[in-house]
């Protein structure tokens, strides 16, 4: 939960976010001086950690959104846990916090036992690979306040996991960053949980309701692609943590893209970062610029275009974490530095974006 | 999350909360030994117990099902962050867990400021009765995935609650239960968050689809009667447990009823209960019944009938808690008490109820 930058180009969207959040904060003297005790390091970063004993922990929740479409548009269930546990687990490693556990709500219209058991037992595989247990579940029949693609069980599915700051190191906030920091940028095969709109609106103008079916790549179909499932980052980030690696910051790139949530990480210090050699950019996203075609800026604030996580480190530890980052089978580069100036400015080929002031 | 008993009678809900509790059991293993290691006591209570550093803590999530559209009827939001926060904190509480933070969800389809700014105020006010700070919200436009009752905004809403277990304190998983204990009846004065299915069954069928325009009485409509937020119990137990009341068992009167709810808590030492002097059943259930006409056992498995919140005590204590229920606001009474034949056992006037072997 975030304060959204004040502006006059507040969308609705974000005026609700606002408004909910103030209602929040206004909760938090409820815990002052006693367990529960929100950590409010500064206005704009998560309110989610709180102190209980001598403890940090931090609580997080987020759904997958309309990625559920593509599941039921391919009748492939079972890799959605990993998009889900993605979504929270890796929002907490970039606090510096050590994902421990997780309970999830699926909302359904009607229940099919099947459908249930392939989600649940991708929940399990991505939980087992995040390296948290899953400890709250509910299944809530909802009838018609669901909806969904074509016949059959249709469903939501959010999430909140639970986490602690591992004793004796500051959560990360950004403002340990420094300029001159090497970023590191982990690759993201394809799309996580956010950007669906902006696909379905390319590929359904493109190929027309039944998109999913549209050939992608070798045998492939749209759907397949957009159904990639979310590479999960925590595990490489904690014991990174938890061995000594030096880390300054972390930035998971979910909605808004890097530009937002790099742009987050940089904010506390007013640095600026240059991108000069990010991960490429995976054949989904190419290819859907090209079939919008989407503008580059507005695609590199929707989607992650092929780096899901950035961390922030000191130079000369950078190419030993992209080495520790590749042998956990998650492929890295050093793609870029901090700088003084403010702003984040993107150079690929001969393009050059630049976001921020 | 709970594993269902077994049994032949199972419904397709039953199977496939069997289904997620099986899997997420075998993600126990993650934290054997680490911090976020589940708590499982034994088989059938909640697995949401974890044990974090020195602490134990519960996580719990769950949601307010279709209690929503009873405010899309009548137009009213404000109350419904009180059966949100309800559902989750006094679910800890009954687990003799402090409720410290919460989380929440909102699923929309569409946006209306005014709407979400009711929620959220609602969600703040109950949050400050609970005693817990919100730390985390998620809206998600999730567009035609959602519907419900007539024009403007629908939407979903779940929650996750934090706590923690005082230290020093056993959980509260029925083990304490002893036959002669008293059975303290924490009043309810209308539907929780369960049981909606069935009311608009019987005032659809009565009243036709406006049935929310129907008088109730003194001037309410049928809407207006079943919306009644819900009564928070929590910060009562919880102070009650700090000033060293022995409670030896508490149970949270939600779907299932007093048979279900109760009966948990009955189940570790297998004893019985006799009610015999339940609180008087509410004008609002006492009509829907008379309505239907819904068969008694099915209207005390579904709705609370009046009871919120079993308190389990030695008898001894058991007047002095109605006085400390009474002057926080909650009436309360000595309702019947623990006796060592197992079963239910309900009696109101002529008519007797009975409930397990």
């Amino acid at each position: 939960m975030t304060r959204p930058a004040s502006g006059l180009d507040l969308s609705l969207g974000d005026l609700c976010s606002a408004t909910a959040f103030g209602w929040a904060l206004r909760t938090f003297r409820n815990r002052a001086g006693r367990d529960g005790e929100p950590l409010l390091r500064q206005e704009g970063t998560f309110a989610s950690l709180v102190l209980v004993g001598d403890a940090t922990l931090a609580l997080t929740s987020d759904g997958i959104g309309t990625k559920v479409e593509v599941a039921e548009r391919t009748g492939t269930y079972h890799t959605l846990g990993w998009d889900l546990v993605a979504m929270v687990v890796d929002d907490l490693v970039a606090l510096g916090v050590e994902p421990t556990n997780l309970t999830n709500i699926l909302d359904v219209d009607t229940l099919d036992l099947g459908v249930v058991d392939a989600l649940m037992r991708g929940l399990h595989d991505a939980a087992i690979a995040a390296r948290v247990a899953v400890v709250g579940g509910e299944i809530a029949e909802l009838g018609t306040r669901i909806g969904g693609w074509g016949p059959g069980m249709h469903f939501n599915w959010c999430a909140t996991a639970l986490g602690i700051l591992p004793s004796g190191q500051p959560p990360l906030d950004g403002r340990a960053v420094r300029p001159g920091d090497a970023l590191v940028a982990l690759e993201s095969p394809g799309l996580r949980s956010n950007g669906f709109s902006l696909a379905r609106r390319v590929l359904s103008a493109r190929h027309g309701e039944d998109w999913h079916l549209a050939p992608f790549e070798d045998g492939a179909s749209w759907g397949e692609a957009l159904l990639v499932p979310s590479r999960i980052y925590a595990p490489l980030v904690v014991d990174a943590l938890t061995e000594g690696v030096p880390l300054h910051g972390v930035a998971h790139i979910t909605g808004g893209g890097l530009p937002d949530k790099l742009g987050r990480v940089l904010k506390p210090n007013r640095l600026g970062a240059l991108l000069d050699d990010l991960p490429p950019v995976p054949p989904v996203f190419a290819r859907l610029v090209e079939l919008g075609p989407v503008p580059s800026r507005q695609a590199w604030h929707l989607w992650n275009m092929g780096t899901g996580m950035v961390l922030v480190v000191p130079p000369d530890h950078a190419s030993a974490l992209c080495e520790r980052a590749a042998a956990a089978g998650c492929p890295a580069r050093v793609a870029g530095r901090i700088r003084e100036s403010s702003g984040i400015e993107i150079q690929r080929d001969s393009e050059v974006l630049t976001y921020g002031d």
